[in-house]
């Protein structure tokens, strides 16, 4: 299957892409029309899609369920006892919904984490993206629960070979806090031995920070590298309260971090993510919308505003956290935390990108578009979304895209009365 | 002229509306359809349309054209040299665009301070908005500046008699920093002998506050108490710095308060909105973008959630800045700020009023349509526009888009090679 888009903007030039299986084949503005299908792509800008490095995406089901509340009641009281009640099914459907939104608002690549991984892999995989999931792993240092998701992260890795290559697995301990040591030790070991990546929580909360002082001695990266935890094929969502020991060590171990700004700043866990000082270590950065239940919604575009304008108001610097380095971050970072050639508009990467429409207001004057995208835009500048090499959106319309919304909204009523 | 809005939900009920002229006359299940317009709103929902309570709206011009600077190399190096050079025409067509874009994310009302009146109301009349519009009004302590922007004013003031209803005039002097005693007084004069609302910039920096300390011995907020400035008639934008003998100042006096959070975040000003002190104390506050030269788009919808994230983080607090009194910051507000009934869907209010799109993967599941609205939709939700009980926008499209941005986009590049 060869897709020619013609006459797209890329880099304020316009250019035509040939794309042929799943890779982007050639970018040159003479290509002939030998393809399968040809995508008219006047007064369009091509982008990578988006790279969402962290997010719980079945949590659509709770978008709005509980807003304005403190963690630990909203916890309690709220997402807990409807997680409880879950089932792979919701998942399915939550996951669906997650990816219609995702799709819409430009994103083409994300890590997931969370429960009942069957649910989450079917649904990204009829949907057409591409995931590094996984299946979130919690023992609260009981042996009996450490044992039982040994043997299901067992199945659930074997079970691969039932999804297409777009869907692949990592290993995803929630937390050092609710995490043993010896479950984290078999996590990396396993890990280790069948070449996956592991995806974790760190560094969130304050409270989390004194808590593996008080515990281990340590801080949290501390704490992990004694394991000997840590290595290039670890990712971390949040960092928010990392010291410049910590750092090092992440950036000796080659480790990324993945910003989640709506979050942050919604469940107020605070302002402090160390971009200037994780850029300068050389820790890779990518950023993410965590789950919809706190930061709401799925838009990488909005995220991408989100990051750049926080950050520069927490180092009192308009130049920290610029519109292409913050691109970046959002999109080219996705090739250091996921290993796969995506992320980039350049011939031999994967064919995961978007068509922007350039007529919107929120795109003129267009003197820079990297601006318009990290500063104006948000998701629904994108008309078009291909992810290996297939078309999931064109013109703004996902195929069944009623049918997911309305069954996703009844799954979610119904949860909510469980 | 009568439009009947059939099965419209309002407060997650489905209902109908009666508009008559420019007022909403009626709101029952029942309505019998004798108007001579009928929208079936089947699946939407209908909120007041956004206040923008602070624009400099034909700023779109320089969208994109210098981000990522300190304050001072920007206006320096970038603003105010292509400023110097704008035309009445350039104001025309950048509020053009700029009433394009809030139309297409569901503002109807407008505060806006910008050079040109003319050029301004014209645009803001044709496009159909409600706007409390100004001359900004600079002398920097040179008598001969002050005599021309008192003619200059008056003569705008005359000219309101050239456009509709929906244009309001307002005094509007930029700063203290930037306008004389002498001719803040004679605003101050000029606007209680004419009726007129003041609408003016306030500790938007912690460098204004010292040099203010350092040159009168006071702070802004007493600096404009001590020469008689203040009043119910009188509006601020910004106002990060204030003390509690200032928010007691304020409040005493009946003024209002505009938050806007994007442009803050952005030059780096601060994050410090004093909305828990503000609140408290009784003060209305409101939620503004600014201009697009520093917060990039006119999205009240993406204004609402920054104000909102932002506030809780600065306060360590979730609780704070909850979706409804979030929402009402950026519609109800509007009454209190301009005098008029808009803002609310009631009987008797003005029609000023947007459908949303409920078929959207960001608004799906609707458990909490203000929640869903304030946290995870943007500007791209509403599908219809209603100002002044006259349509705008229906199903997204708005009469002359692409020949108002192809124009614009023009005007800003030949701008910029002046």
């Amino acid at each position: 299957m060869r897709i020619l888009i013609k006459n797209c903007e890329l880099n304020h030039l316009v250019t035509n892409i040939l794309i042929e299986d799943n890779i982007i084949k050639q970018i040159a503005p003479d290509i002939q029309p030998v393809a399968d299908k040809v995508i008219d792509a006047t007064r369009k800008a091509v982008v990578p899609g988006m790279f969402n490095g962290h997010t719980h995406a079945a949590m659509t089901l709770m978008r709005g369920y509980a807003d304005d509340m403190p963690l630990m009641p909203w916890l309690q009281e709220k997402i807990w006892p409807l997680e409880k009640n879950l089932t792979e099914d919701d998942v399915y459907w939550g996951t669906k919904l997650a990816c219609l939104e995702m799709i819409k608002t430009g994103t083409t690549s994300i890590i997931d984490m969370y429960h009942f991984f069957g649910g989450t892999a079917r649904a990204v995989d009829e949907m057409g993206l591409r995931g590094m999931l996984t299946y979130v792993g919690f023992d609260f240092e009981l042996h009996e629960r450490a044992s039982v998701y040994k043997k299901e992260v067992q199945e659930y890795h074997k079970s691969l070979i039932n999804y297409s290559s777009r869907i692949g697995f990592a290993m995803a301990p929630h937390a050092i806090y609710s995490v043993s040591k010896s479950l984290l030790k078999w996590i990396r070991d396993y890990a280790t031995d069948n070449g996956l990546r592991i995806h974790t929580h760190i560094s969130e909360t304050i409270g989390e920070v004194n808590d593996s002082i008080k515990k281990y001695g340590l801080r949290p990266v501390q704490y992990l590298q004694s394991i000997g935890f840590l290595g290039p094929d670890v990712s971390f969502a949040h960092g928010l309260y990392l010291d410049s020991d910590e750092i090092k060590i992440l950036a000796d171990n080659g480790c990324q971090v993945i910003h989640n700004p709506a979050s942050n700043l919604k469940l107020a866990s605070g302002n402090h993510f160390l971009f200037r000082e994780l850029k300068q270590a050389g820790v890779p950065i990518a950023l993410g919308t965590d789950g919809t239940s706190s930061g709401n919604n799925l838009d990488m575009y909005e995220t991408m505003k989100l990051a750049s304008l926080t950050g520069k108001v927490a180092y009192n610097d308009p130049t920290v956290w610029n519109a292409n380095e913050t691109f970046e971050a959002a999109t080219a970072s996705a090739e250091k935390l996921t290993g796969l050639k995506t992320g980039k508009i350049e011939v031999g990467y994967l064919a995961d990108l978007c068509l922007i429409d350039l007529n919107l207001p929120e795109l003129t004057p267009n003197f820079n578009l990297i601006s318009n995208l990290v500063y104006s835009a948000n998701g629904n500048c994108v008309d078009t979304v291909i992810c290996d090499g297939k078309v999931l959106m064109e013109n703004r319309r996902v195929p069944g895209e009623d049918e997911i919304m309305k069954k996703a909204a009844q799954v979610a009523y119904d949860l909510a009365k469980r």
